[in-house]
């Protein structure tokens, strides 16, 4: 008699046993059985409400005791994928899901994408797994029970050392352990500011226009209203936010976002004198902070005035953005009122994940990863500009001195239109239309080079050449 | 000539090379030499300012190549152990910070502590750590580069599936993958909804009395004020809850926090039909959902009425808090705007940590682990029940029925008083009044007994009754 027989209403019949036992594996008997099971029902094999052979019928079927066969029904009834059913025996579930479809659809939908220019991702090829894994088993064996619980809502000692120093030595962020706040990178960093702002009372923060539309978000969910400040060839208007009278201001001083502008020094100074003068906070995102390539990186605007600049950061651009990991570096006067906050939003950061970043730094893998991507990103920007000169005469690129991103800017054409006829020819990138708040700009295109190899970014604005071409030509002022 | 040499300012001198090399190790000479300097630096055997040995030296001293010294130097300049100094080469930065001493502090602050009867603590000891870390490897060897980059705030499909079915089997939570809705622990859920009735324009909730002191606190750092609703011996009072006028309402059904009460089969009617005539909202917080120990679980409210409940839940009860993973299970009305939210607060949950919990889940190892640890913890609350019956025969005993904690109410007694002299006495624990917003009750203590073994739970409560015997007797209603 087989393993397998029917329910009456199923017209499937199994006519061999499905299971294959391997007596060498390290998995006991009963786990062999529970994994085989679950693959046939997840593959389709058994269908739902298909009859399993009775747990005698199967034991004898199989050459194990009875008891083994049993404790693997029992275990995938209580995780959904059988059903007892009185009077015809143990059945599969007519809800079992099949995980496997839902991973096929992505996989599919992403490979219709042939080149993928879309902004603020780093090569995600390039991520050291091998390095993280090894962080996360040293961090799980190192990590003591108590740390399982609840903690600290400012994050491990591990990691804020570790970043206090990176940051310190790496951004010239002036900082100890005690500044250091982690969170669940930039995005929560900045709703943390927002809360901070809306419970002192401030109902609005200045942010640079055009500047990230995704933060303008984050600052209306912290419950407080973006307020848009010009951006010149030297950085944020200061002169335009002081007339705001505003008491906070979120800004890019590094690598302005996404026009790519550094921040002069003569507008840092005037920052800052214009925070103290107001009494006013400074919340620095200095979100592609290791990336520059022709010249000497810029310190954190943070070290000029501690007192005054939030600074923020995350392994968003360095490492990859779903490890959701990021940090603030807050002065004395704010620390607690935000610690507080960030526990009322979601109580810590996973502690693994923490002490496994901590290792990462420790063992010096960060650094070396970003001294190795580092080349790759000039590497691609070298692409970048090459193919835009080759293929793009008449546009301007601008915004090349650091980040993943540059900004082409075209001497006509309707940029939604451009966007959506790239779109449809399987490249993804974003006009510099929805970074606008109130500014007005030439017809331009936002490119992310991180996460695509030199040769592909050649051949991708070629293919982007093309579709300009046979754009209908709108001048901006019509639209 | 050794290799460690000293600073004019430094009065230490190192004799002999500190560096041992192993040939026959897996990881390259360079980092073998990296890690034993950062040892080194660490451990205080070498201080900041104490100069390095030239590379040429170095490299002599050790048998190894200079190139392979000099590399080793860039590696700990770039992480800020070192400092180049001109005229002076290379010495040991005045900065480098010891982790290994706040990891001391911590420690050792743990250890004062000789019972910790604090509520919402599973036992930690039982953190299935080989079949996470097992999770962890698997789910990273399976990740496509894409999912490195930015996800879904929603969550992953392969996590979305596996907690459909998880709560579809285990609580009997009427949804489909499309439903869930992954978050960072139940905080953060309770902090998205909070949000989503703020943006309504809903700016009271109503919330159990007593009731969680941390929720409320969530609850108003997503802008709503929670209102004190009674509770009594069959849950939340329906009748009370009607007369606040309220749109929104937070419970926890299975296993009021902290009594310990069981919504009654009316009053979940009622309850269901005061959110249906009022156009309202349910928050169903089902927190220790998984330990019943008398009777059979109570299902879980949401089946009721998903269109009016949104479920919520954790692994901070079931596997551990630091973990940080929780789920949502919100109808089609309110999803898209909670979702939203959500991508605002943080963005999404890390990825590598929501497949993890999906392998888990997938294996049977988080059925197989609360199998376990059902009956512990069953064993820990018989414990508890004799050792109060023992030790503190005048107390009463109630919320047993299930979950993690108990409450023991007093005859007589200051709940301050007690709570503090105990914790001088080494015992942690809560007393109910931070529990209460209006309601009042006798003097009554909120005992976890989850991270505790049974031993421990009877010497707890023996010492705790010592405390009680010698506290001064004030009525509570002279406090």
């Amino acid at each position: 008699m087989s393993s397998w027989s029917t329910s009456p209403s199923s017209p499937q019949r199994f006519g061999a046993p499905l299971i294959e036992l391997d007596p060498g594996s390290d998995e006991t008997l009963q786990r062999q059985i529970e994994a085989e099971l679950r693959q046939a029902i997840r593959s389709g094999r058994l269908v739902p409400l298909s009859r399993l052979a009775s747990t005698r019928t199967m034991a004898a079927d199989l050459g194990v005791s009875r008891g083994t066969v049993a404790a693997a029904y029992d275990q995938l009834l209580a995780e959904g994928y059988l059903i007892a059913r009185r009077g015809s025996g143990t059945v599969v579930s007519p809800t079992a899901s099949s995980i496997a479809m839902s991973a096929v659809r992505a996989t599919a939908a992403e490979s219709l994408l042939k080149f993928d220019f879309r902004p603020s991702v780093p090569d995600l090829a390039s991520f050291p797994r091998a390095a993280w894994m090894r962080s996360i088993r040293t961090a799980l064996h190192a990590l003591p029970d108590s740390e399982l619980g609840y903690i600290d809502p400012a994050g491990t000692d591990a990691l804020r050392n570790a970043l206090a120093r990176h940051l310190a030595v790496n951004r010239g962020v002036a900082c100890v352990a005690d500044d250091v706040m982690v969170v669940n990178g930039f995005a929560q960093g900045l709703s943390v500011f927002s809360h901070a702002l809306s419970a002192r009372g401030v109902t609005q923060v200045g942010m640079e226009d055009p500047g990230s539309f995704s933060s303008r978000d984050v600052i209306r969910t912290g419950g407080v209203e973006p307020v848009a400040i010009p951006v010149d060839g030297e950085g944020i208007d200061v002169d335009a936010l002081a007339r705001a009278r505003l008491r906070a201001v979120l800004i890019t001083p590094a690598h302005q976002y996404p026009l790519g502008v550094v921040l002069s020094p003569q507008r840092r100074q005037a920052l800052i004198a214009w925070a103290r003068n107001t009494d006013s906070l400074i919340l620095e995102d200095d979100y592609d902070e290791q990336y520059r390539y022709d010249r000497k990186p810029v310190g954190a605007l943070q070290a000029l005035a501690p007192d005054r600049v939030v600074y923020a950061g995350s392994v968003s651009k360095t490492l990859a953005p779903a490890l959701r990991l990021g940090w603030l570096v807050v002065g004395p006067d704010l620390r607690r009122e935000m610690t507080v906050i960030r526990k009322h939003l979601d109580c810590s950061t996973p502690t693994l994940d923490q002490l496994a970043l901590a290792d990462l730094i420790e063992r010096g893998d960060l650094d070396r990863h970003l001294r190795r991507t580092r080349k790759l990103y000039a590497q691609r920007r070298r692409a970048l500009v090459d193919a835009c000169a080759r293929y793009l005469p008449e546009a301007t690129l601008s915004g090349i001195a650091g980040g993943l991103h540059a900004v082409v800017s075209l001497p006509d054409g309707d940029e939604d239109e451009i966007v959506a006829a790239a779109l449809r020819a399987g490249i993804s990138l974003t006009g510099l239309r929805p970074f606008a708040i109130e500014s007005t700009h030439p017809v331009s295109l936002v490119l992310g080079y991180g996460n695509l190899p030199a040769a592909r970014i050649d051949s991708g604005i070629a293919a982007l050449a093309t579709v300009i071409a046979r754009a209908p030509t709108v001048s901006v002022t019509d639209s």
